[in-house]
C-alpha cells in the first residue's frame, strides 16, 4: 500500500530539475559550517499536522483529503503509521514528532488508552528499526478531551490533575521505549479563561509539583530526554502561564526547575506573545535555555496560531543565525509544526509544503552561516560594545565600579559621543547577502 | 500668585452640589474597609504630567495652556513648584511623583544639572514642611536626553552608563532628602531597537551590575526606600527588557536582585504587553513582587501608551480588589500616570481630569471591598478547588503524591466530572454590585 | 417533554428575589423613552449559539451538555426546536434568528438538505402560531461545509456559486414562510486567503451580481424583509470583502446596491476591524444604513471572534446611544450572537447568559436614554459646532462659500480660539450617570 | 557650501565597487519591462522626513545630526533647500514631495507664512530650472500646529476650516507653479479623539464641502495634477475618517467626488489598517483609484508608524506587481515617506537609507516583472477561475443567469470538485523567482 504514489523521485538536485516533487536549496548531504544541511537542520515532521489534523477550522469543517483516513478507529490509526513512514522516507527526514492522541485513539478509559498506544508504538518502534527517522520529542495532548476543559496540571479538579499526571507518566515510557531525544509540554489549557473564578497562586504551586513529579519519574525509569516548555501566550485559553520564554523562565526558577528544563520555541507564538520570532531565541540562547525550535510562521496581520510552513526567508535567516550562533540545539531540532492551509486540501500539498519549509531552512541556513563566516554582524558588534573592553566600562563588566566610581567619571565627561546605529544600511547588507548567497558571488 | 484661581472650593460632598469641581464618590475621611479612602487609595499626582507636560504628539506641538510656563529655565521651574503644590492642596492628595527632569532643567553638564535640582529640592522641601503632600517616589530620567538614544544602562557606550549611574545616584539623594517611599525604575531606552546590532547578553549582565550597584549605594546613604521596576513592552524602543512583570521577575531571580525589587505596575503598560491590568497585579501579588501602580488606562484599539486618566470601573474595580487581597500596596500608592488629552488643553482640564480618576477608583475600592466582604468570588473559586483539600488533591499539595500514586487514582475514575465555570453569571453579579453599591440596596 | 425543567420561574423583578434566574434590571413591560423596554430592545436569541453550538473549539472537543442532542439526525433537530421554544417562552423574548443548517441537517444533495428544511420549518411555523416569538432574520450558512472552502458567492468555481445562490433562494422562501422582518448576509468565506491566487475583481463582480439576484429574486415572490449585509474583517478568512460597513458601503455604492441593502453590525466584528463598537453605529447611523446589531461582545486582548455575551455596561450604553438616536433600529433587533464560554457548559448557563445580557442592555437603554432626556452630550456638541450655525461656517455648510472667501476670512483672523474638548469630564459624567441610575437620584 | 561632501561619487554599478555609498541593484538606466528603472520606480524624496525631522519621538529628544540646521528661520529653510537639491542630485532621484511648513516656517499670521512659502518657492523653482528632479506631489501640513488640535476640515471651529481652506488654496497655487503632478489630502486630524464630543454628520458634510471647493479652485487655477487622498486608520486621531482605501472610496462616492480623486496608499498605513500593503494596492487598481504610492514599511509587532525604509523584498515584489499590472502608476510614483530610525542620525544615515530603499525596489520590480513575464501567477489563476468562461459561470458573468437558473444547475450537480489553492507551492515559487533573478538563471 502506498499513499503517495504519485509523488515518487523527491529530487534533491532540484534547481536543474523539471519535477514538481524537487528541493531547489535543501541538499541534505551538503555541508555548511562544517557539518551536513541535513546535521545543522534536524527537520522533523509533527504527525498531527501532517496525518491526523482535519483542516476544520471554527467556522468550517474538515477539506482535508487523505487516503489513509478511510479507515476507523485503530485501522486509521495504523494506516496512518504507514503513510508516515512512507512520508518520512520520501521526504528523507531524520525526525518526527507526536501527542499520544495523534498515534492513537483514546479508549473508554485510561486503561484502554494506554493499550491503544501500546499497539501503535509497538508498530512504530518496527518501522524504526528500519527507517533512518528517529523521534525528536513525543508528548501528551492533555487539553483537547473535554475533562481538561479547566486545564490539566493547572486543573482545580484533583481528579484531571491525577488523570493528566498518568498521561504524561504514559508518555515518558513511549519517549523511553521509542528513544525520544525531548520530551515536551505545551500547556494548551494551563491558564485560565478569567481570574474571575482563578486561583492563581494554587494553579501555580499545582503545575510546579507537576514538573517536579515528571522529573523524578524520568529519572526513575532512566529517561534522560530533555524536558522542554513550549510557551505561548494565549490560545486557547485566555491567558496562558508560559506565556513567552521570559515568563517559562521565571517559573522555572521560581519553582526550582531551571536545571531540568529547556524550551522548544516556536515562530507562531513569539510573535502572539508581541516578540519576534529571533527574540525568543536569542533571550533563550543568551540564558542557556534553547532547546528546540517549532519551525512554523504566524500571519502578521491575524491574531490566532495560524501555523503556516515557514517561507519566510528573512524569518528562517534570522532563526538559523541564532541556532547557529547557540552552537547548534543540542538534541533539539527544527520540527514544523505547521498545517497546509485549509485550501490546500490535497496529499500533494502536504509534499509541497515540506519543500517549501525545508528549502527555506535552507537557505536560511546558508546565508546565516555567510553573515557568520563574515563577521557582518560580529564585527559592527564588538566594536560597538568596545568601550566596555577598557577603562570604565571594564570596571563595570568586572565589578570593581560602583556609583561614587562611575558618578566621578561622569563628571567628567566633556561631551558624549554616541556612534549610529546604522540599521538601514545592516538591512540593506543582509539582503545582499540572501540574493548573493545563489549568485555565485 | 494663584494658578487655580478659578477653580476654588473643589467639593468632597458632591452628589449634593452643584460645584463643578466636586467628587461625587470620593470622599477621602469616609471609611471603607477599616479604613479611610484617602489611606486606602494613597493618590499621588504625576508632576510630568501635570505640571511638565505641553501635550504634543508625534504629528503636533504642544496645545497645553499652563500659566506657569510663561517664565523660562528655573523660574518656570519654580514656579511649576507653586503650581504644583497649589493643586495638591486644592486636590487634596497625600503624594506626589516626579523625574529629575520634571522638575529642575538640565543644565550644560552634569554638576550644573544638579546644582539646579538642589535648588529645586529644597523649595519642594520647604514646602512639604507645611504640605500634608509626601513624596511617594521619585526617578531619574535616562531616557530623552539624546546620549540615551542607545540606552542608559543597557547602553553600548560606557560613557553613558556612568552618566545614567550617576544620575540614579543624584536620584537615590535626593529620594532620601525628601523622605520618597519608594523609588523607580523605568528603563524607557533599556531594550533594542533591533537585534542586528545588539549583544543582549551584554546589556543584560550591564543591567544586573548596575541595579547591584544602586541597591549598594542606597543601603551606603542609608536609604531605605522600596526599589520598584516599572516593566513596559516595546514603546519608546522595539522590545524593552522588562516586558512585563513576568520578565522582569525572571531577571530579578537570573541577577540575584528578587528581594531587593518590587514593581511598579501600570495599567496601559499591561495592556500594551497583552496583558489584562488586573494579571499583572495577580501575578506580581501571588509572587509577592507588588510594589505600586501607575493608575492609568489605555485605549483597547490604539498600540501605543496613551496614558488615559482611568475612568473605566471595571478596571477600577478590580484593580482595586487585587490590592485589598494584597494587604494594600504596602509603601505603594496609586499614582496618576496619565494625561489628559490633547484636545482637553485648559488648566481646569488637569482638576477635571484627577477628579474623573480619584472618583472612578472610589467607586472601584467601595465595589471591590463590597465583593470581598461579601465572598462573591471567593466562596465560589473556595469551593472550585475543594478537591485539593482532601484525598489525591491534599497529598499532591503536601508532596506525598508521586506519579504512580496518581496513575493508581487515575485507572480508579469512573467518569470525571467537572463542574461549570460560570463566567457569565459571575459577570452579571460584578454589574449588579456595580449599580447596587450606590443605589443603597 | 421539558429541556430547562430545573429552571422555572425566571422572574422580572429580580431585585426583590431570591430566584437565582432572575432579571435584575430588565422588565419588558416598563416604558423607558416612551416605549417598553421589550419594544426598544427588541431581543433575539441566536439558534446556532444556544441550541446547535457544542462548544469545541480549535483545540479541543465539545463540551457543552445539552439534553436534546441524545438524538440524532431529524430527531436532533426536531429536539432542538422543541428547546428553542420552551427556552423562548422562559425567557420571553420577542425574536429569534437562524442559518438553514442551525435548524435542520445536511442532506445528501441539495434536494434533500431543502426537504429538511421544509420539514423544520413547518414545526416551527406552527410553535410561531402559539408564541409571541417571532423571526427576527434568518440567513443561510455558505460557509461551513467543504463546498465552501474558496469562498461561495465569491468562489473561484462556478458550481460552487450556483450551490450557494440555490441555498439563498431557498433562504428567502423560508424567510417569507416564516415572516422574517429581515434577511441577513454574512460573508464568512467571501475574501481570500491570499492574493497570490485570487482574481479581487472577477470576485467583487461576482458577489455584486449575486446581491442583485437575490434582490430581484425576493421581488418576485413578494419577500419585503431589509437584507442586511454583516461586515466581518478577517475571520475565517484571512481577508473578507465586507471589512467593516464602510467598506460594505464602498461596495453597495459602487455596484448600485446602496438603496436595498443595511447592516447588521455585530459588536466583535467591530472591534476585529479596529474600530468601536459605537464607531460602526453612528457611521451607519449618520449614513441612513444601520438595519440590526448582532449583540455580543469581544475581548480587547483576543484576536479572535469571541462571541462573549455582552456585559459591558459602557458598550451597551454607547450602543444604545446610538440606536436610540437612530430612532430605533426599524425592522432590526438586538439579536444575541454570543455563545457561554467553553466551561460554561451546563444548560444553566443557557440562561444566566441570557439574563447577563438582557439586564446589560436594559441598563444602557436607561442611562442612554437619561443623558439623551437630559442633553447631557447633544447640548456640549451643539455648542461645540456653533460657529457653523452662523456667519462665515453657515456659508460653508449653505454652499456659498469657497476658497477665495475662506481665504479672506482666514486673512482678517487675529487669533483662533479652539475650545476644550473635554473628554475628561465627559467621561466621569457618565459614569455618574451609570451610577446614579439605580441611585434613584 | 555642501552637506554630503564626505559622501561623493555614490555609485549605480555597485555590486562591483567598494564605494560603501554604491547601488547594488538599482540601476536607472537598466531597461526592466521596456522601460527604464528610473521610469518603472520614479522615486521620491520627501522632504520632511529627510531634510525636516529632527528624529525625536514621545520618550525623547531630536538626536538628528543636520549640520544645515546650524541655521535659524529663514535661513534655516534656505540651507534645506540646498542640502535637498545637492542630495537629490546625489542620488538621481526624479522626484520629491513636500508640505508648506517642511520648506519655510510659519509666520505669525497666514499672510507672513504665504510671504516665507513664496521666498523658499521661488528659490526652490530656481533649483529646478537645472535639475532633473520634479515635483512628485505637494501638500499642505494642516494637522501640526495647535489650532488644528480639533481637526481642520472637520474642526467643528468655522476659524480654523477658512484657516485650513486658506491654507490648501496656497498649496494648489505652489503645485501649480512649480509643476507638481499630484496633489496629496493627508488628513492627520480629520477624525475624532472620541465620539462623545463628535458630531459625525457635521463633520463629514463639511469635509465634503471642501474637497469639492478644492476641486472648484483648482480648475479655476488651471492646475490639473491629479488629486490625491491619502489613508490612515488611526493615528495621530483616535479614528481617522480615511480609515483606509474602502472607507475613503465609501466617502467618494457618497458625496460624488470619486472621478476627482485617487488614492495615495502608504505601507505602514495599511498595516495599521489591518490590511496588507498589497491588498490596499488591489482594491485600489481593480476600482481604478490606484494613484501613487508612498514607499516606507512598518513594524509587524508595534502598533505606530514607524515609517521605516522599505527594505522587506517580499513587500516590494508584491507592491511592483500591483503596480505593473496597473500599467504604472499613471502621474504617481514611490515616495520614501520613511525616516531613518532615532538612533541613526547622521547624514550619512539618509544616504544608506536611500539606497536600501532604492534598491529593495529594484528587486521587486525585476522580480514582479519576471513573475508577470512567465505568468507564473496568472497562469494559475486564469486556470482557477475558469469555469466562469463558460456554461453557467459565463451566464453569470454576462448577466443572463437568475436564481432560478442557478437552482436548477445546483439540483443537477452530483459531487462538487474544488481544486486545491496550492498556496504552499505559490509561496515556494516566489522564494525561487526572488533568489534566481540574480542567480543569472
Amino acid at each position: 500500500m502506498t499513499y503517495f504514489n504519485n509523488i515518487s523521485n523527491i529530487n534533491y538536485e532540484g534547481s536543474n530539475s523539471t519535477n514538481p516533487y524537487a528541493f531547489k536549496f535543501y541538499n541534505p548531504e551538503e555541508k555548511v559550517g562544517g557539518k551536513t544541511m541535513e546535521e545543522q537542520l534536524k527537520f522533523s515532521v509533527a504527525y498531527w499536522h501532517t496525518f491526523t489534523e482535519d483542516l476544520s477550522d471554527p467556522f468550517g469543517a474538515g477539506t482535508a483529503l487523505r487516503p489513509w483516513d478511510k479507515y476507523d478507529g485503530m485501522d486509521r490509526a495504523k494506516a496512518r503509521v504507514d503513510a508516515a513512514f512512507e512520508l518520512f522516507e520520501k521526504l528523507n527526514v531524520p525526525y518526527f514528532a507526536f501527542h499520544d492522541v495523534d498515534i492513537a485513539p483514546e479508549g473508554s478509559n485510561l486503561r484502554e488508552s494506554n493499550q491503544n498506544i501500546d499497539t501503535i508504538v509497538a508498530m512504530i518502534k518496527d518501522y524504526m528499526k528500519d527507517s533512518k527517522t528517529k523521534l525528536l520529542w513525543n508528548t501528551v495532548n492533555n487539553f483537547t478531551h473535554p475533562r481538561f476543559v479547566h486545564g490539566a496540571g493547572s486543573s482545580n479538579n484533583a481528579d484531571v490533575f491525577a488523570y493528566a499526571a498518568a498521561k504524561v507518566k504514559k508518555g515518558l515510557e513511549v519517549g523511553k521505549e521509542l528513544g525520544a531525544e525531548n520530551y515536551v509540554f505545551w500547556g494548551g489549557r494551563e491558564g485560565y479563561e478569567t481570574l474571575l473564578n482563578t486561583d492563581m497562586k494554587r494553579e501555580l504551586d499545582h503545575l510546579g509539583r507537576f514538573f517536579h513529579m515528571a522529573v523524578d519519574y524520568a529519572r526513575e525509569i532512566g529517561f534522560d530526554a530533555q524536558f522542554l516548555i513550549e510557551p505561548k501566550p494565549k490560545e486557547p485559553t485566555t491567558h496562558q502561564y508560559d506565556f513567552d520564554v521570559a515568563s517559562g523562565y521565571a517559573f522555572l526558577q521560581r519553582y526550582g526547575l531551571q536545571d531540568d528544563f529547556k524550551f522548544n520555541i516556536e515562530a507562531n507564538h513569539a510573535t502572539l506573545a508581541g516578540h519576534t520570532f529571533e527574540h525568543e531565541l536569542r533571550y533563550a540562547r543568551v540564558n542557556n535555555i534553547l532547546g528546540s525550535v517549532d519551525a512554523n510562521q504566524g500571519h502578521p496581520l491575524l491574531g490566532w496560531d495560524t501555523d503556516e510552513f515557514p517561507t519566510d526567508l528573512y524569518g528562517t535567516t534570522l532563526a538559523m543565525y541564532e541556532i547557529l550562533k547557540n552552537g547548534g540545539l543540542g538534541s533539539g531540532g527544527l520540527n514544523f509544526d505547521a498545517k497546509v492551509r485549509r485550501g490546500s486540501f490535497t496529499p500533494e500539498d502536504l509534499v509541497h509544503a515540506h519543500i517549501a519549509g525545508m528549502d527555506s531552512f535552507a537557505v536560511g541556513l546558508k546565508v546565516a552561516q555567510r553573515l557568520i563566516d563574515d563577521k557582518v554582524l560580529d564585527r559592527f558588534i564588538e566594536e560597538r560594545y568596545s568601550s566596555f573592553d577598557t577603562g570604565i566600562g571594564k570596571a563595570v563588566e568586572d565589578g570593581t565600579a560602583d556609583f561614587h566610581k562611575l558618578e566621578e567619571h561622569a563628571l567628567g565627561l566633556e561631551n558624549i559621543q554616541n556612534q549610529s546605529g546604522r540599521l538601514e544600511q545592516i538591512k540593506a547588507t543582509i539582503n545582499q547577502y540572501l540574493l548573493k548567497e545563489y549568485a555565485g558571488a
